[in-house]
């Protein structure tokens, strides 16, 4: 298919890179930013516009990969009315694309992206949603090029999945960081934990989270909790941070 | 070397394993239950004792592998005042050895363990602490026979690393039971978000996890935080854990 991207970011890079991979054909990439357009552009070996006026009329399909504050307002200024008009974020619901075009819909990639670490696409579910059913079999099939998981989600669940997605991305590399803080006021080398939270990651590959909790909290050891806490003395914000989800964890598993 | 396990749990259970498969012996379980002490041993094919003063006399190491708040006493009641005495715990302090034998030490192992989930113990890291040199020597021979990942580490520094261990295990490991419960609530399979978890975690194995932190408070994007604290009004605990967690990024990257 044959495509046009605005928004010359993370997602904007790597999905260009997949479709193209795909065997789909990127048109054009948009940018207010003459620079970020010109850089993915040149990357993608593409043409580029900073101007809504100036967007290639032939794509099937124009993916908006900006920010979620600024969805609405490049979506307002998109002239193609006839074309089927995407977004690819989690928490927009599709219908602030209606002002853009009668076509709109969802292609949202369910991964984290960032610049300089190469993704495998095949093992990333996109989540479609469409206006119409002809606009949710073009996305399909745009998708398929991509990844074999394609699934169907409303705006509804997309928000709820895009709020679990935190959790079990965000949330873990904050973790992940907070770990390796804690390490590097000891002088310990973060290469010690490596094993550990690979295996825990590992473990919930094929089984249930909760099946899997261990520690302190999970074995309502009150004791090395405290200590913890006392540990963390000097660094309020981690102690406040150990305190709840400790909290969080003894009410699911005690209560 | 000749081993005496005491304690018939994960811990005991998973090292009793590591050590006949790297080449030593263990002599004997020990555990107040029976039932535990006596499954174990015809695991392991070893005899079994639920009384200190029936412990085998034999061994070279005598390995505590039971919860915190049961090694202080149980080194009370260690009969054998000569023989290498040491917990595996990463909170409890070396010295609570003191009263078992004069000859003690700490033998902890970095990973966390679930019944009937295998562990690779090669790729465990070992952190050892002991009274003398000689006992140091001995249990990194022990350790050596099971993984390459052998380290020194004190007291002090190993409490720290458990609490860095427990966000960087236990914590990480509820925020994929959130995660789960969240998309259970929506009717949405979890393998929508495995792809996201294996790669959060894979990103960090190469880097530092504070440059890989994407995310809505990563961006500071205050609207999409505010409709996800609101997408979880109906849910005040996680609503609690996921405003804590983001204020946390936030005062990381945005202060």
């Amino acid at each position: 298919m044959k495509v046009v991207i605005l928004g010359a970011g993370n997602v904007g890079t790597h999905l260009g890179r997949a479709f193209i991979a795909g065997g789909n054909e990127v048109l054009q990439v948009y940018s207010r930013s003459m620079e970020s357009a010109r850089k993915l552009a040149d990357e993608l070996e593409c043409a580029f516009a900073t101007r809504t006026d100036s967007l290639d009329t032939a794509a099937d399909v124009y993916i908006i990969a900006v920010t979620d504050d600024a969805i609405a307002d490049l979506a307002a200024r998109f002239p193609l009315k006839e074309k089927l008009l995407v977004h690819t974020s989690g928490t927009t619901p599709m219908d602030v694309l209606q002002t853009g075009s009668a076509h709109h819909g969802v292609f949202y990639p369910l991964q984290t992206f960032s610049k300089e670490v190469p993704v495998d696409f095949r093992n990333i579910p996109v989540c479609l949603e469409a206006s119409s059913e002809t606009n949710m079999q073009m996305l399909e099939s745009l998708a398929r090029s991509l990844t074999d998981k394609v699934y169907r989600i409303d705006s509804t669940d997309r928000q709820k999945l895009h709020v679990a997605a935190v959790f079990a991305c965000n949330f873990v590399n904050h973790m992940y960081a907070v770990a390796a803080d804690i390490l590097e006021q000891q002088g310990l080398p973060i290469d010690l934990l490596r094993p550990l939270m690979e295996e825990t990651t590992r473990k919930v590959m094929t089984g249930e989270p909760g099946d899997m909790q261990t520690g302190p909290a999970r074995r309502k050891n009150q004791k090395v909790l405290d200590k913890h806490a006392e540990l963390l003395a000097k660094n309020p914000e981690y102690r406040a941070l150990y305190v709840t989800i400790s909290k969080s964890i003894l009410k699911k598993y005690h209560t």
